[in-house]
C-alpha cells in the first residue's frame, strides 16, 4: 500500500482499500473450507486458506467491489464475486510459484505453498481454489438471476483459460527459452492475457452484477484494460527499482534471466511515463460516471504510485 | 471395451458406446483450442488436445449423453455437457499423473503429458482443461435458460473441488504416507470423493438438462452412486488381475505401495461379488424408467464386466 511521495489522495484511497480488504477477507474466511474433510489429515484446506487469506494487494477485489457499488449491485453478490476473483488469482500464484514454473520460494512475505507443504499440495490447492471460484459464482447467493450467475462463470472462464490467464502464462514460460527476447507488442499481448484479462473481469463482474447497460459496461472494460496495462508496466518498474522485502517476493528475476520487460524495452523513465499515461487514460474513461467513480479513479492513480 | 466372457448384451452396449464416443470426440474436437494463441510456440493447445482426445473409456460422457436422452434434453446441450465432464476428467488425470502425485509415465497407452512435454505444460494443460469445462457449461449454447447453466456449473464445481474430486485425491496422497492402511469405510469415502462425485455429476447433468423432476433426479443419482462404487471396486480388481498393456497404464502400483484397496480388504472374489452386487443395485434403481433406461442399465453391467 505504500505510495511514493504520499500524494494528497493517498489517505482516502488507503481507507477505502482497507474497508474493501476487510470485506473480501471476511467473505473468503466464510467461503473457504474450514478444515479437511476427514479432519485428521494435513494439507488441502489449510493450504487453501494460507494461499488466499491475509495477504496480497486485493486490487482485483477492490475493482469488483467498487464497480459493483458504482452500479448499485447487491452487496452479498459483490462480496462473493470479489472473493471468487481473489480465489482464482491465488490459484494462479500457487501454480506459477511451483519449481517447474517460476520456482519461487517466497510470496507475500511467506514461504510459497510448495515450500511450506509440498508440490502435490501446491497442485491440488491451486486446483481446488480454481474450482471454488466457479462454485462461488454459480451459487444462487451470488445473484437471484441464473443468467447473471452463468454470465459471471463464463466471463471468469474466458479470463482464466487458454485464451486468457493460462495462455499468457504458457507464453511467458515459452519466452524464457525463446531464441530472442520478445518485442514490445508481444509483451503487451502476453501481459494482457496473463494478468490483464482477470483484472478486466474483476471490474466487469461488478458491472454484470449491477446490470450495467452496454455502454457503461464498455466504459468499465476500457478503464480496467488501461489500468491493467499500467499495472503490468509498474510491476516491471518495481521489479528493477523496488524493495524485495517490502514486496514480499523475489525481485530482479527478469533481468537476471535476460527476459525482455517494459523497462528493458522502454527504459526506466520511459516505462514510468507510459504507466502514468495509461493510468490517466483509465481515469479519463470514467468521465461518464462523474464523481461516483472516484474510488475507481483512485485505483488507477494507486496503480502507478504504489511501491510494492 | 473388452468384456469377460462376452455376455449377450455386449454387442448392443459396444455399439451404443461407440456412437457416444464419436459424439463426444466430435464435440471435444470443436471445443478445444485448435492452436496456440500466437501460433508459433509449443505446448498448451496441442497438449490440451492430446490429453483429452482419442482415448479413454468415455464412461462419463456416456452417462451424460444417455441420461440426457432419457429425459429428452436437446442434443447440443447434452454433447457440450458430456465434453465438459470429459475435460474435467482429463484435467484430473494430467495433474494426478505428475511426478509429485502418482508419478505415471503412461496413460491411455501413450506417454503422460509431463513426459511428452514437461511438468510446466502438464500443470497449465490441466488448469486450462478445468477452466474449459466451466466455459463450456456456462455458454448459452449449452442451454437457453441461464439458471440451468448456472446449476450445471455449480454441480460440476461441487463434484470437482475440495469436497469432491480434489479432496479425494488429497486423501489418496495422504494415505500413501499414513501410519496404517485405510479401513474399508475410509476407502469408500475416499473413492466416493475422488471418482464417485464426477460420475454422479455426469449422469445428473443429463437430468438437469432434461429438467427431470426431483424424484427422477434422485433415482439417477442413486443409480450413478452405485455404478460409481462398482466402478471403483472393479478398478481395484483389474489392478491386480488385469493386463497393463490392454489398460494402457501401469498396474499393480497399489499393492507394490502397500496401499489398502477393496481387494486387499475383501479379497479378489469378495471384491468381485461386491462390485456385481452394486451393479445390480444400480440397475434396479432404474426400474421406474422401464425399458427406456436400458442404455444406462447396460453401463452398469459393463462397469463390472469390463477387462480394462
Amino acid at each position: 500500500m505504500a505510495v511514493a511521495e504520499a500524494p494528497d489522495w493517498a489517505p482516502e484511497f488507503a481507507e477505502r482499500l482497507a474497508t474493501d480488504v476487510a470485506i473480501v477477507e471476511g467473505a473468503l474466511e466464510s467461503l473457504l473450507p474450514a478444515a479437511n474433510l476427514l479432519g485428521e489429515r494435513p494439507g488441502l484446506a489449510p493450504a487453501m486458506r494460507y494461499a488466499s487469506l491475509g495477504g496480497g494487494k486485493r486490487l482485483r477485489a477492490y475493482l469488483a467491489l467498487e464497480a459493483a457499488e458504482l452500479f448499485g449491485a447487491p452487496s452479498e453478490g459483490a462480496e462473493r464475486a470479489a472473493a471468487a476473483v481473489e480465489c482464482l488469482h491465488a490459484y494462479s500464484l500457487v501454480h506459477d510459484d511451483m519449481p517447474c514454473m517460476d520456482d519461487d520460494d517466497l510470496r507475500r512475505g511467506r514461504p510459497t505453498v510448495h515450500r511450506r507443504w509440498d508440490e502435490a499440495t501446491a497442485v491440488l490447492t491451486g486446483d481446488a481454489l480454481q474450482t471454488l471460484a466457479f462454485e462461488i459464482l454459480a451459487d444462487p447467493r451470488t445473484h437471484a438471476d441464473g443468467a447473471v450467475r452463468a454470465e459471471l462463470c463464463l466471463g471468469l472462464a474466458r479470463a482464466a483459460g487458454a485464451a486468457g490467464m493460462v495462455g499468457g502464462q504458457a507464453l511467458d514460460i515459452a519466452a524464457e527459452t525463446a531464441a530472442q527476447p520478445l518485442k514490445l507488442a508481444e509483451i503487451e499481448r502476453l501481459q494482457a492475457l496473463k494478468t490483464g484479462a482477470l483484472i478486466v473481469f474483476a471490474a466487469e463482474a461488478g458491472a454484470i452484477l449491477g446490470r450495467a447497460d452496454p455502454a457503461a459496461r464498455a466504459a468499465i472494460r476500457g478503464y480496467a484494460e488501461a489500468l491493467g496495462r499500467a499495472f503490468q508496466i509498474q510491476d516491471d518498474v518495481l521489479d528493477v527499482s523496488g524493495d524485495a522485502e517490502a514486496a514480499g517476493k523475489a525481485l530482479r528475476k527478469d533481468a537476471a534471466a535476460g527476459k525482455a520487460t517494459f523497462v528493458s524495452l522502454l527504459g526506466l523513465e520511459g516505462a514510468r511515463a507510459r504507466a502514468a499515461e495509461l493510468a490517466a487514460e483509465a481515469e479519463a474513461t470514467l468521465a461518464p460516471f462523474g464523481a461516483r467513480a472516484r474510488p475507481l479513479a483512485l485505483a488507477a492513480r494507486f496503480t502507478v504510485a504504489r511501491r510494492t
